[in-house]
Order: structure tokens, then C-alpha cells, then sequence
């Protein structure tokens, strides 16, 4: 019997036919999805009908939408999230679950450092200047003996940290969960409070939702630091980032993530704040890493991928 | 008998003191530059009078200046560029001349980086339609994978290819004046045209001012290429750019140098154009760097470097 798959995502295989072609070449009979964009609770529901195994997005995979799904044995996101599945009914019904955590690593390390070189070469300021008729001259600062903090050292840390490494910055990193012997020379392991006071760059990587950059944290950076959020917008007090701003003792930051999403609040006002709407991991290539993984996965939990 | 040097370089020492101690140390006296600019040729011609070595600038060193100074013994230039200094003049007065070929590199091959990450990974797009209140996802192209065409390669495309090879990226190199023998197997040597028909990034490090991206060559670029500059302006011509950035044929620019400094002209009008004012030596490292190796200079060449 053919086994049905079938396509949740709202884009798949767009740009590299790789994951298609892994799913033909296992002859299973592929369902896509018909709307281009996420799905309802209803439209799902209708989708996975009668289906063994879904590509996940981020369309409702919640109780209703997984028991009513009688054929479903196996469903692999694509990407890391899974706050869209009810684990614990998919569990209950034997549903195989799967993401791809490895797929995003790259892809958020590079726009991590893409951001950083925005800021400390300070390329937003020349080409608005310089499109407003101003030819201004300003020094920046290179990554070269630069002395980053990176607040949390999971994958996406880990490599933010050797890319910087190979510019010739100076790593240090916070990361309650890890052991120094885990660490080489070149990553000192530091306590928060050193960390912060001596860091010119602040990086967060870490997981978890509760504030770590607070007023009191805040205060004790030193004057002129830049930082870089990818992780997530509540690791960051809002109005304490609003007054270090002002102070000037944060002298810019980025922020691709944000307290609520879409974001519309007064960072928007700021010059010195380098927003990006959630996209560290919108590459071509990340994409395609993820898809192939995902692929990957559900013909493992099919039981196809001899 | 105490040496006497003139600074002649703008700014010198000023984020770190390093290069002065050297000075102080050698036992040589320090003339500032008193004016905190580029000084005239009156001014120059006045401030060298009885000095015996030179930190030189771009402030004008002719003939007319050379010959005013007659205990000048050594001119090191805080720099590359030696177009200000006379040499045929400093060689007939038996001034010796010397500048930092090394310091710009990593800074210039840094901005390169940042440039090229900064317009594939959209960010002055998506901070533009943020700060104006509009959340917009459009998706990227990581460096994994992506085919760099390096139109010269001496110190500074080196670099960069270095640091594109560490991301991933597969490089293709065009030097007329380089042998295969001095590649390895992962820089691919290519004839002009090849590299301009494979290549998704282009960016040039050739030295002269003949024009190599005319019409006809720019003709032959895929559909969408992203394009770098930061070596000289003449390297393209600036109609043709117009028109394969209106017809989509270049996909972004990122200029550093252009046909006349400071540049004010068409390019100004494309939001695709990311436009820095000359400044892709500007760092404190490489500031630093340049003036640690000019004072080296002119302590070897005054024979104080015992």
C-alpha cells in the first residue's frame, strides 16, 4: 500500500527540488498544501485526512486536529518549534514527532554576525547619511580583539563563537548549564555580572523566556556596549534597553525578536536599533538544510528510509 | 644629537597610545600635527622645516615641499597610497620612502564581508520597512554554497577569500598576474568571462583604473548577481551599473569608492545601492595597525630601531 504524505508547510521544495525528489524517489504518494500559506484548524483537519505522515508547519496540530486524524502516524516539523503540537496527545496516539534542530544553527550565527558588522562598521549610518547627500567620515571598530559576551552556549551560541573566533574576538560565555571542561582555551567562562561589565559586545543565546538583561543587569555595562538579540524577546526589559538607549550606554542594538510580535512599539523611533522581523533563519539554504532533515525524519518514523 | 619627527597624519595615538610610546622610547622629539587635518602645502612646508623623519599623511609632499626640507631623511606614510608623495623627487634627495602595505587587509576584507551580508541577508531593507512600521519577511541567501567571483586577488581578495571559504562559500578567482601554481584546490582560476557568467557575488580587488565592468561585460552577468566595490571606481562604468540595476539584471551594489569623491550623483537614487563615504579602512584596529608599522618604518630608516 502507497503511504500518504503530506505537505503542511506553506512553502516546500520552492527553490531546491532535493526534498521533493527524496520523497518521490521513497514512492510514497505526496499531498501538498493547496493554500500556499498556514492552514486553519479546519483546513488541516481536511488535510491530513486519510494521511500517514505530515511536514509540519506551524499550522494547530492540537488535540482535536490530531484525533481526528485516525491514519497519522508520524509528523515532522520543519524546524525547531513545536509550541504548535500537543506532544502529549500525539504521544498518546502513538504519533511520531520529530523537528529539525540542527537546520537553523547556521543560518542564525551568520545573521548574528552580519548584524554585529552592520553595527560596529556602522552601515546603516553611512548609507543613510551618504543617500541623504552627506559624505561624513566615521572611525568603526573591527571584530579583531573585540571582547563579546555570549549569554547562553547551545548550538547557535557555539557557532556564533567560532565565527567570531576567526575574526580574532575575544570570547567570553554565560551559560549556567555548561561545564567549564566543555570549554577550550580560547572561551573563557565567566559569571553574568563579570561578563556584562567587561564585555563591549552582548549576545543572546539562550533559551527559556525569563529576563536575564534587566535594569540592574543593564546598568552595570559598560558605556558604549552593542547588543544582539536572536534568541527571544523577553530575555530583554524593554524599558531598560528604552533608557540605556537614551544614555547612551547601550550605543546600538539589534533586535530580531521581539516582547510581541509583529512588533510596533517605541524602538521604532531609535536610529541606533537595527530591526529585522524574525528572520535569522530566511536563507535559501537553511530552508533546504531543514527540509531535507524533515524529509529525513518522517521517512525514519515511517519506516521508509532503508 | 636628539631626532626630530613631524606627525603629519591627521589623527595619530589618539584611541590608543601605543605608536606615540614607540616614538617616546626611540628618544626622537614629537612634532604634532597642529592643526588636527590635512594640512596645506604652506602649512606642511613650515612644519617640516628642520625635521628629520615624517609621518605622512595625504597632505601634499611635491617637489616644491620636499626640497623646502632639507634635514628630511625619512617619510613613512600612515598608509598605503603613495600618489601625494613626489618619489622621483624623494629619491634624487636621498629621502627615503616607506608605507604599510598589510594594515587596511582585514579591515577592508572585514567591510566586504558585512557588506555582502548586509544585502544578502536584506537587512537595510527589512530595517527601512520596520522602522517604518511594516513587518515584512522576505527570504535571504546564506554564504554556504554561494559562488564568489574575486576580479583581483592580492593582499586584500585573499583575505576575503579566506573569509568566504570559511562560510562556505566557493570561490572563483580572475588575476591576469597570478599563477594557477599559487591556488589552491579551493580557489578555482577562471578566464573574465567564465567567472562573470557562473558567478552570484562579484567583488573587486583589482588595482589600475582601467574600467573591466564596461557594458559588455556587465551583459554577461546572471540575472540577480551582487556586486562589491571597494578598490576604485574607475574599475566600472557608471552608466552601464544604471542601467543593470534598473533592468534587475544587479540585483544590489555595495560602493565604498567612486568615479569622483565625494560622490553625489544617479546612484543616490537607488535603494538598492548601499553606499559607504570611502571608509572600509576605517577601524581603530587597523588605524592602530597602520600606525605601529609606520613608526617601525621610520625608526628602521632613521636607523633607531636598535
Amino acid at each position: 500500500m502507497t503511504l500518504r504524505i503530506a505537505v503542511g508547510v506553506s512553502s516546500f521544495a520552492d527553490s531546491d527540488a532535493t526534498p521533493m525528489k527524496m520523497l518521490e524517489e521513497s514512492g510514497v504518494e505526496i499531498i501538498p498544501n493547496p493554500y500556499s500559506r498556514r492552514m486553519t484548524e479546519e483546513e488541516i483537519i481536511r488535510h491530513i485526512d486519510g494521511i500517514d505522515g505530515l511536514l509540519a508547519g506551524l499550522e494547530p496540530l492540537n488535540r482535536k486536529v490530531l484525533k481526528s486524524a485516525s491514519s497519522l502516524r508520524a509528523v515532522a516539523r520543519v524546524g525547531i518549534g513545536l509550541d504548535n503540537v500537543d506532544l502529549d496527545t500525539a504521544h498518546e496516539l502513538n504519533i511520531l514527532v520529530s523537528n529539525t534542530p540542527d537546520g537553523p544553527t547556521e543560518a542564525v550565527a551568520e545573521m548574528c554576525l552580519a548584524s554585529l558588522l552592520t553595527l560596529s562598521r556602522r552601515i546603516v549610518d553611512f548609507n543613510t547619511d551618504f543617500h541623504s547627500g552627506i559624505w561624513k567620515k566615521h572611525i568603526g571598530t573591527g571584530l579583531r580583539g573585540t571582547r563579546v559576551l555570549l549569554i547562553g552556549y547551545g548550538r547557535i551560541g557555539r557557532k556564533f563563537g567560532e565565527m567570531l573566533r576567526f575574526f580574532g574576538a575575544e570570547i567570553m560565555v554565560y551559560d549556567p548549564f555548561i561545564s567549564s571542561d566543555s570549554l577550550t582555551k580560547s572561551e573563557e567562562r565567566v559569571a553574568l555580572e563579570e561578563g556584562i561589565a567587561r564585555a563591549e559586545v552582548i549576545s543572546l543565546h539562550a533559551s527559556g523566556n525569563e529576563t536575564i538583561l534587566n535594569k540592574e543587569v543593564i546598568g552595570k555595562m559598560q558605556k558604549g556596549v552593542i547588543l544582539l538579540n536572536s534568541a527571544r524577546g523577553d530575555l530583554i526589559n524593554e524599558n531598560a534597553l528604552i533608557d540605556a538607549l537614551e544614555s547612551g550606554r547601550i550605543d546600538s542594538v539589534w533586535l530580531d525578536v521581539f516582547w510581541k510580535e509583529p512588533y510596533n512599539g517605541r524602538l521604532l523611533e531609535f536610529s541606533n536599533v537595527l530591526l529585522t522581523p524574525h528572520v535569522s533563519t530566511y536563507t535559501l539554504q537553511c530552508r533546504l538544510s531543514m527540509e531535507v532533515a524533515a524529509v529525513k525524519n518522517l521517512l525514519r518514523d515511517l519506516e521508509l528510509d532503508n
